[in-house]
């Protein structure tokens, strides 16, 4: 299964989704997209922990306290962000709007918004593209909708799955969108997962935060957090199986592909990438102390500039473990390879690394650094991409 | 006073310091230098807190508590970091090597490294290149010094101070190095500094660790601390004053004056900097937290390419305090000013902010960004620099 929407993308029962061309802050762009939910569905969420959590992340949080969620609406082109009361004010008139449209409670829709932080929501093209979503809502939507989340994105994200439940099929599908502001923290940019399972509530939570944790969480383009991360998990049950906790296994194991899959398809998609970084640690005493090594060198822009080049200089990454802050660490016994190629053995160089071979090694498109801590059990994988010229372009330029 | 080479360097009575072109590591390039100390001085040392400290900065430290130090010795060009028990040996070799030549026992030498990490240093033209500093050796040496410490530094670091005390004058010059893997934590990259006052032992270390707490350990590039990051202050006790509890006021200013002149220098010469970044956070709870929101902001890759490209983007400088991981953070108290122009005000756009004020501000290259918390008295500044093709560049660059 890949990440192109060339895949087979299943559409789930009990969920339509529609698109429009709003005019939110360019025109003739895909920006608005309304998910529609059946009744008797469950949703679980998750969401950015940066104070500066946006105004819909604010909405969200409460409207699923309330109520279980009929609609989902996303826009771009506006974060909605460090808008104050006014910006809760224009995230609650568009879940209002929505609901005279779909005959719902206003708290049973939830409103996402991503783009730029800071301005006013325009809420008259907003309310006005909502009935165009709605007057094409359909099933097979999904990789339109796909698009219609896209922001500074070069392809759509879109992951689907089946599997066997006794003689029943399951189908998950999930979109995805992001690609710059993404250090993940709880929860991450934005992504929308709906199944045709019948999941209860707190079973539904449970595996959205436990796949969470191992697919967005491990992910990092700039080390940046953004203040709209929103991940939402839909059970339509509108299919046939229960899952529960008899048989959650199986579920757990699609949705984490599922998740992983549209996580690493961000980090490919990541603003200026040209490779693709899979860093693991093992042998920690502890997977924090693990994740921390890993971000630390998924995130030193030394590292991401030298792999960037293709250029094997390997004591950056060890000057990243080294400054990871984890406690009584020895640099001597610490062992690093490349791909499969042995680098740092016992905190000094394998004796029979040539640099030749380090430059083979990265010249690939898909590089695996794997660190050894050799004190513990535990592992954890990060997944980034290298820091180029585009890096700075995109974001030298993202507004103007 | 200013960090250029232009300015009045004074000499310092009982320092003496010599440089050699070694070849190291490329040939006929200043690369080693020797700063000779009087009997009688005192010595403090402050060091990196990366677990993979350099060979050099593990025989320091020993050397420190054994005995007082006669001499420094400082190679570019190689890190000897990462190089396991063979670092250690070529450390030691180094000091031997001096310490035959000055007559002085090895472990009053200090040995310092700054270069490419992992590679085994080059013995045979280090050992030869130590009688060459030892033919030059002179007192207004400081500015040939500060050249010969430079590795992708594109200008040499030196500050100079005088003060009187009672009748009498007191010196203090001082050399700096660093452009790159520049996040200090405790010291930072290579500094020496000396005066002609005498200051006991602890005193001197007292006054080494504040002065390096508010300077060297406030800058930032890119995030990444070295291996071999030190900072040295030597007290030769050759000039007529002595600074005690009673009138180390003055002299503490003047230190800091000159580590923050050096720090600040580093930061100008960032790699591929093009602006000057002061980031201070105002009314936190405690220096911690302060500091911590503005090194959020001060590493964010996101804020360093839009001030790279004067784009008043500031809802990045929000979302970087928002992520910074204080606790019970409310954004409805954030004030956000850049200069002296309001851009947000209570956690929002100010009203009277206009996108073409900001894009003003941001167009000078001299930028302060001033975040006021609002929940306590504390305050706390960092300065950085911006994030430019140039530094992809140089580190995509700077082993080939």
């Amino acid at each position: 299964m890949s990440t192109s929407v060339q895949t087979m993308v299943h559409p789930i029962l009990g969920i339509r989704l529609g698109i429009a061309k709003a005019g939110i802050r360019y025109p003739d762009r895909d920006d608005l997209v309304l998910i529609e939910i059946n009744e008797g569905a469950t949703v679980a969420g998750v969401f950015t922990q940066n104070a500066f959590c946006a105004a819909p992340v604010q909405v969200c949080k409460k409207h699923l306290k309330e109520a279980t969620p009929r609609a989902l609406i996303i826009n771009t082109g506006n974060a909605n962000a460090a808008t104050g009361e006014n910006g809760i004010i224009d995230a609650l008139a568009t879940a209002q709007g929505l609901s005279d449209l779909l005959q719902i409670s206003p708290n049973q829709v939830l409103p996402f918004s991503t783009g730029v932080i800071g301005e006013p929501l325009p809420m008259k093209p907003l309310i006005k593209g909502l009935p165009k979503t709605f007057a094409n809502l359909a099933a097979n939507n999904w990789e339109a909708a796909a698009r219609g989340i896209m922001t500074t994105d070069t392809r759509p994200k879109c992951a689907s799955r089946q599997f066997k439940n006794g003689d029943e099929m399951v189908h998950i599908t999930g979109i995805a969108k992001g690609s710059g502001m993404i250090q993940p923290n709880m929860a991450t940019m934005l992504s929308f997962i709906a199944t045709d399972a019948k999941i209860a509530p707190n079973l539904l939570n449970h595996c959205l935060k436990t796949a969470t944790n191992a697919s967005f969480n491990c992910i990092t383009v700039d080390s940046d957090t953004s203040t709209n991360d929103s991940v939402i998990l839909i059970a339509t049950g509108a299919g046939s199986v229960i899952v529960d906790d008899q048989n959650c296994e199986d579920f757990m194991k699609e949705l984490q592909a599922i998740m992983i899959e549209l996580a690493q398809s961000i980090v490919k998609d990541g603003e200026g990438a040209t490779k693709f970084i899979t860093v693991t640690v093992n042998k920690g005493l502890d997977v924090t102390e693990c994740k921390q090594v890993a971000f630390s060198i998924a995130n030193s822009p030394l590292i991401k500039t030298a792999l960037f080049a293709s250029d094997p200089n390997w004591g950056r990454i060890v000057m990243a473990i080294g400054k990871s802050g984890i406690t009584d660490l020895n640099q001597n016994n610490i062992d690093i390879k490349i791909n499969d190629l042995k680098i740092v053995t016992h905190g000094v160089r394998d004796p029979h690394y040539q640099e030749s071979m380090g430059a083979n090694a990265l010249a690939k498109k898909d590089i695996v650094i794997k660190v050894r801590l050799n004190r513990g059990d535990a592992s954890a994988t990060v997944w980034t991409c290298d820091f180029s010229y585009d890096y700075v372009k995109i974001n030298a330029d993202y507004r103007s």
